[in-house]
């Protein structure tokens, strides 16, 4: 699988160096969808995080702190998403409810597994005060086990 | 899929600024589980490490060095386990080993598969000195090709 | 499913402290593949952005900045790969792409699912100037919709 990399393309670009000092900035930001499963794009508040904390090198680290949600970055299209939905109860089925042991008095298994596939975090940097993303990446808040006040957590760390 | 976000409960929180001068520390953990899969809870051995640095704000890596093997976050649930244990033999099951092109003189193909499922590192953010985790958040060390010794690095960059 | 952790074998190492200040670095890798997917080791790649920073202590974020392909670290190993595309190609088909309102136009849903299963970004430790691996970790561009430009992150925060 020989692949031609395009090498007359890359790009430098050193950010200003030695007067940094570190900066940490953090802010929780809390949900509470109406449907047990939801994506949800949380770009916009996270470049508000972004701003507030005034780190213009760095990175985010944007964390599902509930263990039955993800954080992910995608694209924001509503086939997509629905594609994402339906994917992901074929691989990790809801019902019926009793195949999982953890559903004992609970029945959110299937949203612990989700979330495995989805991850738990994006890790996104910054560069000049802003979000080093390619053209499409949104970052999205992905609700498994929802209709329940559960939280993301936004760090920044940088200079 | 219109979900209210509860924006009246926003925190903001900022870390003093402006004096920090970046640390880090490193440290492994070792393992040499008795079963080919296994999963255990670092979560005290990431705590002891955190301390041992000093670092106040920043961030903490915790990596699986090997390649059959994962680090992730979820419930410290026995139930659960099980259900994550069958689950992930179920979409890359070991055996027969002859259906991997990897397994030419190993058997450890299902192992990557798991892994990649599962993902390789945690990024943890420390706020105040402490892992900031929310309620249920634990770090496991995932192994699924064990009866050997493999380690688990842990990074603590900040201040 | 009690391990014994060979606590004995732990090692500590604690990165000269006190007079660090931040740098930062980025560097963009674009690709082109010939084939819709390809796994491209760009680990030398990596190593080379490392040294041109001059950081000695931190951490390299490692991202595909487009949605439909991933950063990942496994194996520089050909089976393996082999192995990886065909349990993918299960796990999240590319036909019928009628199976996916995604593909409105495009045809690219499957690649969007099967970058969520290999992750979007690694985080790499930085120690004494080196991307801080075990024996056999290797950073690898995955490719799930290629022929066409696309590009990778590298950047680089440590001091």
């Amino acid at each position: 699988m020989k692949v031609p990399i395009l090498s007359e393309e890359y790009q430098i670009m050193i950010a200003p160096q030695g007067g940094g000092r570190m900066k940490s900035y953090r802010k929780e930001l809390w949900f509470n969808t109406r449907t047990r499963r939801a994506f949800i794009n949380i770009t916009g508040q996270v470049e508000e995080c972004l701003k507030e904390s005034g780190v213009k090198e760095g990175l985010v680290l944007v964390i599902a702190m509930h263990i039955t949600a993800s954080v992910f970055i995608n694209d924001d299209e509503s086939g997509l998403h629905h594609d994402l939905d339906v994917w992901l109860e074929k691989l990790a089925p809801h019902e019926p409810v009793s195949q999982y042991r953890h559903n004992n008095g609970e029945d959110n298994a299937d949203a612990h597994l989700k979330r495995s596939i989805m991850g738990r975090e994006a890790v996104v940097a910054i560069t000049d005060g802003k979000l080093d993303f390619g053209p499409w990446e949104r970052i999205f808040y992905g609700e498994f086990d929802g209709r329940r006040r559960k939280r993301v957590l936004v760090k920044v760390i940088g200079e």
